[in-house]
């Protein structure tokens, strides 16, 4: 029965994440859906992309978080448009929060939106949003068992980044290994290596989203 | 109506874990909830805390994940009982989960139970599953600030493990800041610091669990 409750649910959020991508696409928005564990490095790659894409890209920000504003203080500091979602009990952003959202940003001089979803691994990768990319981001302190353990997710993603490679030489994570297990799941996706404390890998990233959002533009 | 749903689930459950609580106290086994962000060291916790413990207490382990039985064949591989259940789309551990699993443990010959809950730092919070103590795992590449982005987690622990204290020196996690954002929610909260990995702080911990474990049986 709780099965057929979610079915239910899942299948009105796909409705209303379609209408949302009608919006952002009528406004030639193109939106990513970053989703990770908590602490993964969501934010911290928000941030480095405005940093780099800002000058050629204008940016928008959507912050997903059960609780607390902290995320979209940072993106405000930056002078960036953002708007927070605290979901309280709900573990997942759904379509029918960023509704609303879209309404409070000036979509008409927006090219690129980051939708960051609440932390999780789970529930997240089941709600549609309306974005035109999943990202998920997998840090390597996480270890690099995650894919097996949470299929979904990986399964889903148009893009893995894998953030925190300046940890490497501190911890057991098989790069190899984790890409292999990607690959089982998932042989198209696209992958990162980044640090967003260091900056490496930071530009093959936003190369590749600055020419994504051009695209939807043309 | 989706919070209507969820209160009647979650009273069900309440019930249900009531009753695998009296099981848990007619055998005197004593049981820990594990809770934690996929990949913060549930799993070595509990390898750790078994290395130290095997000798005084008969211990066995229930292993929740989404998918595979990568964290049963670890507990396996020790000789130690082990439960794997796997949720599939289901993003925590529920107390009917529990109940066929204790049927399947030799609770008469068992002292101490783990229950290692599905990696999420939001769901687990919200499902009792007949545990004594509540363990939330926090690991220091999360950074500090999770108390207060997951606060209905560190609310209801009763025992805060801060993991990976061994990348203290690459990383930004001020430990004081996050003791302060545990204490305004959680004043009388017990904390551990460890390192799974170099040991540090063990001790402390399986003191800890080997006092609780025996005042229970008493």
């Amino acid at each position: 029965m709780k099965i057929e409750v979610l079915k239910n649910i899942t299948s009105a959020n796909d409705t209303i994440a379609a209408r949302n991508k009608q919006v952002l696409d009528r406004h030639k928005v193109f939106a990513l859906n970053c989703m990770s564990s908590p602490g993964a490095g969501k934010t911290s790659l928000i941030l480095q992309t405005i940093d780099r894409l800002r000058s050629e890209l204008k940016l928008a920000v959507i912050e997903g978080d059960v609780a607390s504003k902290i995320d979209a203080d940072k993106i405000d500091e930056q002078g960036i448009p953002v708007v927070q979602i605290n979901t309280g009990a709900a573990c997942s952003l759904e379509a029918q929060m960023i509704t609303p959202s879209l309404d409070k940003l000036p979509l008409e001089n927006i090219d690129l939106l980051f939708i960051e979803n609440v932390g999780n691994l789970i529930c997240p990768a089941e709600f549609a949003l309306g974005e035109h990319k999943k990202v998920v981001i997998s840090s390597i302190p996480e270890g690099d068992d995650k894919p097996t353990k949470y299929p979904l997710m990986f399964s889903e993603a148009d893009v893995i980044v894998i953030n925190k490679i300046d940890l490497l030489p501190h911890i057991d994570f098989d790069v190899a290994s984790f890409r292999k297990a990607v690959e089982g799941l998932n042989p198209d996706v696209k992958i990162f290596e980044v640090s967003c404390k260091t900056g490496d890998g930071i530009d093959a990233w936003c190369s590749w989203v600055s020419t994504e959002a051009k695209k939807a533009a043309s």
